[in-house]
């Protein structure tokens, strides 16, 4: 919780092997220190009224913003990054400092 | 981390007290037990090409499916949602079991 956030809410075309995507952003994020935390999920149920199409959320924490920048321009993260945008038919990339405004207790 | 998600992204329309939105969700998070965890942040940085108008990202995060469609007909959150659902110009919302693919040592 809290730090700085990458958030990529996706669609993927309907031909590409989400399994294999999948298996290449944990290499990715396993490579890079500066990824804290690295959650995703699949919403298999919502009404598609809900989702818009969209299909998948991911979810990286990094202590701060500059963490974030340099993973940026992590030569990993340029390579991976080509391969995930050709697989994708529309995301939503939101980078933003996470307000914590309720934790377990 | 971990647990269910259920994150909402939003771009609220422009005549929208934004804080006064904000004041709202807190309050309603604070009220359910059931949301363990609430957390979010706007994006006021990114490139508009990848924010694709959105701005807004909120995340609750409860232990199971079941406490969150408890939240979903609690209320204080379908009471909230009609003031939320007013403000916003646009949103995508995903619900999902978390998949915890890297955490903090």
């Amino acid at each position: 919780m809290g730090g700085f956030k990458h958030l990529v809410v996706v669609k993927f075309k309907e031909d590409v092997e989400v399994e294999v995507i999948l298996k290449g952003m944990e290499k990715l994020v396993s490579e890079v220190d500066a990824v804290k935390c690295f959650e995703w999920g699949q919403d298999i149920e919502s009404p598609e009224m809900l989702r818009q199409g969209f299909t998948h959320a991911f979810l990286m924490t990094f202590e701060k913003k500059e963490d974030y920048t340099a993973f940026t321009t992590h030569p990993t993260h340029i390579a991976f990054s080509a391969t995930f945008v050709a697989a994708i038919d529309k995301f939503v990339v939101l980078d933003f400092p996470s307000v914590v405004a309720k934790s377990p207790a």
